[in-house]
């Protein structure tokens, strides 16, 4: 697929997400993780004009200086920036204003990329491509949030497809050998460089589930007294679920006695045989502790990860998020990327079921801080 | 005027002053004070579907009782509602939602007025119009933070009509008699709760100044090191100065040397002439102090009120917010409107550039904390 | 009684209190309201040194510069000292070394006192023995508060002897007709600056108790669901029993469905005559809304005193400390004593059973926070 | 060497620690990582108290009921606690009362080891010998603390034996070849549960220094600006930096100008040629970044031990404290000593110039957060 047509095709896909908010609904931030989706809009533009339209499109015109300051994420290399916690206490640039600037900048790139394009600017055109079907996803996660926290608990659209998953897989462990296995990416495709150097690890035998911890087992866990029982937690997850006064998953609730969960369809009574999410790593693991069982590593799940169906939640590890050995950062601010989160955090592995089509692989790195749920997290188990 | 002529006059003006926004604009909360503008339309239309239409109109269907919990501000007798610092978090209700709950119960509203009106559903009718206009100071106050906070500065209504503020005050302070003075509200019209009973003050020979202090005035306070010196401030007052780095009133900012602050208009030069605003009670204090003079009381403001102009500022008075001889709480929920809040605020005495026309009088008591800025307050001396 | 006298009796009073003590209770600080004993007792030492000695004692040899620093209380003017709520991490200067220094400063200051003593000196003499004896009281009851926190609960001295606070008193209100009355001091023995200057208020008629609430009344407040029903209070102090969970004063322990308070005996049964202390303003007004009857004002009580007796309690009035009219700081740090925390108080009458003998009068004026309960505070109602 | 003498050996080590101590410094906790020493000295006594005399030696009388909420450090196993932040609140029991306690103790463990000890037993005797030599490692850094932190700067001991860490080292990093390697315990003699169990780990090729970085290296850091410079942080690190404002390892100042540090003598000129000590993870990860190179993971560490010396400094690793394959936690409370604390925080491998003499070995993994200081922590580089 050529570069323009890639290019539309993701843009379009973002806006298509949006397409069912209210102009309302892009605007607020009910927690710090969560951005609002006009930010998300302006963001991912500010991405590319940042990163290729200003040092790459001689004659480039920037839309608009302040822009910079609103629409930068992170990257202490490009300035100063509105403080996370502020996303949601800025009612302009207008939602109107902000598509604005979009369009400006999509026919700027449409004539960008008419030109020759060099293998370094493709390389970022990639990597501009992967980075808005992140925010993609984290669009998904974070409207729902906004629409699931407020008291009204509006659906998103009732017609939104949600993946069948309820299939019936074996229960029956997988068995893997003790050995050298080969972990990281290799091939021509895109990856990120946190999936770099492909490198050996050397795994004990072990075995993995082929399938997700379900909502019903969960509800046993639940019902078992499993977060009133300090043994299965690790301190800090203890303190947390004290803390917080945490009683289940993020989105459900009990009403009369009766659990529903907060979905794209608004509160519906929960789906027992679907597989629980939006739980945090702690509650992963003292899941698996009350099982007698654990989480697998990240090399432990891609080394397995052809044996089984994966893709509709994120799975929690064991595994640090770490550098694998060799690992650079990128000068400049894409060294920025993924490079200085490489602390306090855990990996992730597969996809969910709002990750874009394509998006991932089995050598995805995903990681986020033992305490979050927002996302669709789930539960795979080893032994 | 009648009731209806009156309550649609009310009405309509609350909508005037949102005309001017963004629809964004009307969904955030960037500081704990501030309310969303619809929050704002909402509550004071719950105000009447809850203390008019639900107890007295027979047959009157609620609008959706969810809202109850969303518009409630503080009125514990009517039961949960959504904490504070939520209400920039929540996207739902709509705006165009809101304004249709407020077209259903302004036509509600408007059948009823049809009917015999008891005197005391007159008297809550009343009270519904004065603290409709209290939203509506606090609506343009909301907005100019709203706005005032955002890296970009927009203006309200570039054709916002500032009054004028710059006319020539006689310096000479106006001195008052020791004596018995008669302080609060007497007459036919109506009151809230605070201003009652009127009753006798002995106050010591004293002076006031018919003028109120100028940002020239403030700017010397300034330059001459005010803000970095203890001595003019109390103890909390200097805990709060070094706490939030406060170095200025609210809105200025020192553009190269030069200062600015924004007004409805936008970011301008400060104008010297005009009287100083978003002032704290401590910077009010400190000024003084650093003049060797100090705040009036408010009963020597009350006692002097009839031979200088004001209505420019909410004056920071040196009087606590407490309860006058006889005051009575109501009984049930409208009890709570007053008496409450009559602990660890100071009283202001006057009006400001955006209390509504005939909102205020002599004896009206408006109260804040001792650090809050965003209000128009300003600063009169007395010795 | 000449001031060598005077010095070595309040001095000596100070060490009376600490020698119940064991090392180890005069260094922590279990909440920062409560400094360390020891710190107390290198305080009051160094208000002498610093406010006598080393301006007036020609050739006096300071002992250890570093104590200014670490004695310090909140003298802005004499430069800086560990942040408050560091007192209690301070192991040295140890007790022992702080002896040496009291000792010290009374060897020079005996000698001082020997010479001729200015009238200046003379007056700064008698702040500072009313210092120490306001100290003394403090350090009663932060002893009392580092004590009763202890989950040992031991007890301060067995043989302390509690004042009889059970004498039948009449419960018939007094009576005080409306007119002028004359509020402050007069005459020529010591007063502190807030108690000047003398000036006329006038008084509506009112009805003042001669008795205190006790602890019989007070429980009939709790078991009624006084801490559970929002109207009785100021929504702050709602705020303050929702956030810190209270549900009886201080010091009070429920064991076993009986009544228990903490005394410097150690834990005891309540004894349901004496008169409630330990409360917080919230809850003296709370009580006397839940009673339908109010907290006297400060002048109230001035111009009722000498028909009642008072000085087992601290009083809590509906007054915020104010300045009286007139009243002005003094130059220097001996300025700091009392005007700058003249915001966000409320003032209290009359004195407590801690209070040192001939230290409290009529018009003498306490003053503390709303939510502050380790004094010996009590309530006296009004109407 | 029998129980007993051991026994004896290990207690009396720990009280020639605090032979040093005035009885004030036993009591503070000037921040919640530091413990009181007393605090200290009673649970490393209540350990042998519940974990062996109370379930194992028959009609033994437990000392004191209340001391078993006072001295239980984190295990939810044995009941309620004071909270951590507490521990510096209480002023008793006092040292006195505690070394009786300890005292009432050893005559008892002395009389029990007398007697028959099973297998089961010896092993929880070895876990208390080890586990008390844990606290005296933290007694050392704790009483670091509570002096270094007082603005006397007291001497611990002047003539405490400083190790010479200043021999000269070779620069050459040491070289190690790609392949499989064991990591973990193995022999016969104790180990803690999460050194277990050895097993097979892939390296690349690497080298690592067999030298400490110094403080002159570590100066050429700040001097460059590394404190000021993003790019070599983590993005939490870079967040603590700034919100802490920290600009030099702790119990650094810089004094007129010359940088000083306090040790176990009191303040002293900084020692050039001495290994950087006090520093968090986040400031050994940027120092590594800021040279080119990195830090070793765990497993790097122990598979090149033997080639370099060791035992001056923890060292910080790359790697997160996770389990190893097969680790499984004790049941009961002995199984809360490691496993609940594996996550975010990091390994350091090593031991420290205040480690016990032989408590340490090459397969001893201690952890802690990524920003804590107060442990004689340092930096060995990797490639």
């Amino acid at each position: 697929m050529d570069l323009i047509t890639r290019y539309q095709e993701v843009r379009r896909r973002t806006e298509k997400i949006c397409s069912y908010l209210q102009t309302e609904d892009y605007v607020v931030q009910p927690v710090v993780d969560v951005s609002p989706p006009k930010w998300h809009i302006g963001h991912v533009t500010w991405f590319f004009e940042t990163f290729i339209l200003k040092p790459y499109f001689m004659g480039y015109q920037e839309y608009n200086p302040d822009y910079n300051y609103v629409f930068n994420s992170y990257y202490e290399t490009v300035g100063n920036r509105v403080i996370r916690t502020d996303r949601g206490n800025l009612s302009r640039p207008t939602v109107i204003e902000i598509y604005s600037y979009r369009k400006y900048v999509d026919e700027a790139m449409e004539g960008f990329l008419c030109g020759e394009i060099s293998d370094e600017v493709k390389e970022l055109m990639i990597l501009g491509f992967n980075h808005e079907e992140q925010h993609q996803e984290l669009l998904m996660t974070d409207i729902k949030y906004i629409l699931g926290h407020n008291p009204l608990f509006p659906a998103y659209n009732r017609a939104h497809a949600a993946p069948d998953m309820e299939k019936v897989v074996s229960d029956d462990f997988i068995s893997v050998n003790e050995g050298i296995y080969e972990i990281g990416f290799t091939g021509d495709g895109f990856c990120f460089d946190n999936e770099l150097n492909r490198h050996k690890v050397y795994l004990n035998a072990y075995q993995i589930s082929p399938k997700l911890v379900t909502n019903a087992e969960y509800l046993e866990f639940i019902n078992s007294g499993g977060y009133q029982d300090f043994r299965h937690w690790h301190a800090e997850g203890w303190d947390w679920v004290k803390t917080n006064k945490v009683e289940a998953p993020l989105y459900w609730h009990n009403i009369d006695g009766e659990w529903h969960n907060y979905t794209y369809h608004g509160l519906e009574q929960l789906h027992l045989k679907a597989p629980v999410t939006h739980i945090s790593y702690f509650e992963a693991y003292a899941y698996a502790s009350w099982k007698g069982l654990r989480l697998p590593t990240e090399f432990e799940w891609e080394a397995a990860a052809t044996q089984f169906n994966w893709g509709q939640r994120w799975e929690w590890t064991e595994s640090s998020y770490l550098p694998y050995p060799g690992f650079a950062k990128a000068p400049g601010a894409i060294g920025e990327y993924n490079g200085k989160f490489m602390v306090n955090q855990k990996v992730l592995r597969g996809a969910s079921e709002v990750t874009p089509p394509g998006h991932s692989r089995i050598t995805y790195r995903n990681f986020f801080q033992t305490n979050l749920r927002w996302q669709f997290t789930g539960i795979r188990l080893a032994k």
